[in-house]
């Protein structure tokens, strides 16, 4: 394995590993679980559910891989905060974007080679990427890896709660 | 710029990024807001911080740099659970701990060129090394970094609380 391979292979690892542990969350938390605050006047569960499909329906076009699938959730879950949009999809919708949205990204995500991964992303010009080499696809994978580790940290609060 | 000093910059800038980010959010908080349960029942402000110095130091000895400098809070903030040890250090202990840790690790993490973190760090032995060359010294910074944002996720809560 070459150096490029292994650099990429830490942060794919580390992406899949935490996309994982919050399945595994997700999967050991009830519907109503999922519908309190995580913490009192927070977030509600459904509501930090919601924002990670729609930040990482996103990483799609910044990828270069495809649009974004459910463009009508970034309204809902990024632009505007919780429980001030009275229809949002339910928990069990939510759950299922999720699943096929694991499995639609990896399925993306496998047909990268090593080094395609540090090509430049969408957001970034080609003039940038000259000066800033390092925003390249990788740097989404893992900007999103801490992303979604923050919000893991709030969502384990539904346990037991 | 190298493709491996690339992938070397994105994690490094990543986890001072994260420290960063949580260096902020300590700052704006009060000691009296760090005594606080982060969500009703859950870990107090100034556990999570002792818990974030405790890990960072053990990676210290993890990486090679030196024997960790506070060995006396993994017994307190890694082997117990929050409120089961009654005299912890105060927070403006932990505070003054923490600012001198950050800059003790990152003049360490400075001195090593982009190849060295390439080599295995010292919970691998040379063997499993040979088979699994991702355990190495970057690794221990990538969990690290998303160990922090999941903590970081959960100590925002005490903003305004």
């Amino acid at each position: 394995m070459s150096v490029l391979q292994t650099a990429v292979k830490l942060i794919l690892d580390r992406w899949e590993a935490s996309i994982q542990n919050c399945d595994v969350l997700l999967k050991a938390l009830s519907d109503d679980q999922l519908q309190k605050e995580v913490s009192p006047g927070k977030n509600r569960g459904v509501y930090l559910l919601g924002h990670l499909i729609s930040v990482h329906d996103n990483m799609l076009p910044l990828l270069g891989f495809d649009e974004k699938q459910y463009p009508e959730l970034t309204k809902i879950f990024i632009e505007s905060p919780d429980k001030t949009i009275p229809e949002i999809p339910s928990v069990q919708e939510l759950r299922s974007i999720w699943e096929k949205q694991r499995i639609y990204l990896k399925a993306k995500m496998d047909q990268l080679k090593a080094e395609d991964w540090f090509e430049r992303h969408t957001a970034v010009s080609e003039e940038d990427f000259v000066k800033e080499p390092h925003r390249n696809k990788l740097n989404i994978i893992l900007t999103r890896t801490t992303h979604l580790a923050y919000h893991t940290g709030q969502l384990i609060y539904l346990k037991q709660a």
